[in-house]
């Protein structure tokens, strides 16, 4: 028996029912094998905001260090500032504990709605550089209020956090279909990307049986819709990986199907996993939220902590499930509660 | 009888061919409301680069100037280093005629396939400053070659340029349904897009009747492809604009039907109006090209020199033409050349 000691943040809006709907899930697919979960719930977020002043305490990494991984539910509230918990929640977690690589998986289920045609088979990854990019926060405004203000941000891309990202990469689509598309914008941004680009391709020179393919930023996001069969793993910086990772959900029902993990390949950091939704305060506390991209980011976790049976037990099991439309949440166009999902999950298992 | 004086800038691949199929299109347009088409071709692009060493003369800004608008094709070619292409020529030209602001249209002609489900009646406008943002050039790289090297990138949103975009955006929004959409990243980026929320917030005090709302450039893209329909005129930086005009124009069935203009709105300067696609090299020669988007996009131009009987002419005889799949290219899954499509839509007019 192995015990997987497990943090979760539920956070605000929808976070704490789609997590509610994911937790029995990975107990039940665990305790298959006969291991056990423990589970410790950490109180981040928007109303600990309100009520301490902070969204997270200042030991927050120690505290998660203490535990093998974390599930995160979503945070963000009308009434509290947006970058108390972007800045003082989820990308300071990511930053403190040098999560260098989000993996954004995106698969097509059968017998889910898509808007886009031809989906059947969409298979695809996003390694998104985590850390740094245009999400490092360095810039300022001259002339602010002078009626000329000048907002300069500052993009920092180091080789560093590219090739952590970049091995990463090759590594994975080694193991799938042999190709990495690496997506940059070197045309038009001189300096960054094409520091990408030359990184990227040295690193490649370790991985001889991956073929790299390097598109641009605009050409990807229209391919991403029109040829999504075209594509297995993408590299890609931090902003570019937020935007394609959005749109890449939609090839598979949209943001209540995309799972994410954050993590720092090769050390033992507890990585969080979580869905690539928000918290979404117009359907909250209504039992409307689709569960299944928490699910599936709970999957990830199992597979990272090397419980990969239990992994393919719940993502077996969602997708039993997702093929009745009666387990169909209303994002997909149907009418089940958060509920009724997770009781066909755990009943499909 | 009035005489526009065009410059036409065919460059490479596909471009000349598509230029060539447009510039017919739009003579008799003007000669059928009895006026006339006086035609300057410049050899601008990569051949040119190739014989002399520069894409475009030194004076380019000031021959521009003498015409009334400028028709622009495609450059780039495997053998001419990017860089000469675009900084030396096409967003040189933007940035030395100061072109504020890139139209985007997209509009879904019945009749034309697209990978999107439910596209029928979409039709909107990409409001893209052209001058700034992350294209500035600005940046560099430190430590290069040590092996620690940091790509610098540096954006700069100026209130000036984010202004000029904006009430040009407003206006546009008013002539329509009222309602403009704003696209920035606050979340993640703390200076130029927090700017460009306040700046434009404060411009749209101006415009009462025009209903405002912001939206995230990664919940956009996705928006984008799940719900065309509830977007009408978008108002966007320099990249965030590029990005999501290659996808807007899935919806109209891909970047063979997509225009744009390049224009100083108010001011005596001849716009750059061009076919948002690129060269393609794959398909140059052949006949192939789709010239739909050259066309629109010699639409565009003659409605901004006061030509909007003519301007509806192209538009509804390329309406016509494409109701029948016989007038498609390859790209929308047909088999009719280039010069097919030419001569369906001057039929049709
Ligand atoms: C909340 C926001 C800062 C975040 C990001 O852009 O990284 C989110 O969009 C995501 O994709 O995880
Ligand atoms: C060629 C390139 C620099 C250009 C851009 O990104 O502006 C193109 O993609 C466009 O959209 O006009």
């Amino acid at each position: 028996t192995k015990v997987v000691r497990l943090a979760v943040i539920p956070g605000d809006g929808i976070g704490p029912e789609v997590v509610a709907a994911t937790v029995p899930t990975l107990r039940a697919a665990l305790e298959a094998d006969g291991h056990r979960l423990d589970v410790t719930s950490l109180d981040w977020g928007g109303e600990r905001f309100l009520r301490q002043g902070a969204a997270m305490p200042a030991d927050a990494a120690d505290l998660v260090k203490q535990t093998d991984a974390v599930l995160f539910g979503a945070v963000g509230r009308p009434d509290v500032p947006e970058h108390e918990l972007i800045w003082g929640l989820i990308i300071g977690l990511r930053q403190q504990l040098d999560l260098a690589v989000n993996l954004r998986p995106v698969r097509a289920f059968p017998g889910v709605p898509t808007k886009v045609r031809d989906t059947d088979g969409v298979d695809l990854v996003i390694v998104r550089e985590n850390t740094e990019g245009e999400y490092v926060g360095a810039g300022g405004v001259a002339h602010a209020g002078s009626g000329h203000d000048l907002g300069i941000e500052v993009a920092v891309h180091s080789r560093r956090a590219i090739e952590r990202a970049a091995h990463h990469a090759f590594a994975l689509a080694g193991r799938r279909s042999g190709r990495l598309c690496l997506v940059t914008k070197s045309n038009a941004m001189r300096y960054g990307y094409p520091l990408w680009d030359r990184v990227v391709r040295e690193a490649g020179e370790q991985y001889p049986q991956v073929e790299l393919e390097t598109v641009l930023v605009d050409a990807m996001a229209a391919r991403m819709i029109q040829a999504p069969r075209s594509l297995d793993v993408l590299l890609t910086s931090n902003l570019f990986g937020d935007i394609l990772s959005d749109l890449a959900a939609v090839l598979a029902g949209g943001m209540g199907m995309a799972p994410s993990a954050n993590v720092l390949p090769g050390a033992d950091v507890p990585g969080i996993y979580e869905p690539v939704h928000g918290s979404a305060p117009d359907i909250a506390g209504k039992g409307l939220a689709n569960p299944v991209a928490c699910m599936l980011s709970g999957a990830m976790l199992l597979d990272d902590l090397g419980h990969t049976g239990a992994a393919r037990r719940v993502r077996d099991a969602v997708a039993d499930a997702l093929r009745d439309t009666k387990h169909h949440t209303a994002d997909l166009g149907g009418n089940a509660t958060t509920a009724d999902v997770a009781s066909a999950v755990l009943h499909a298992m």
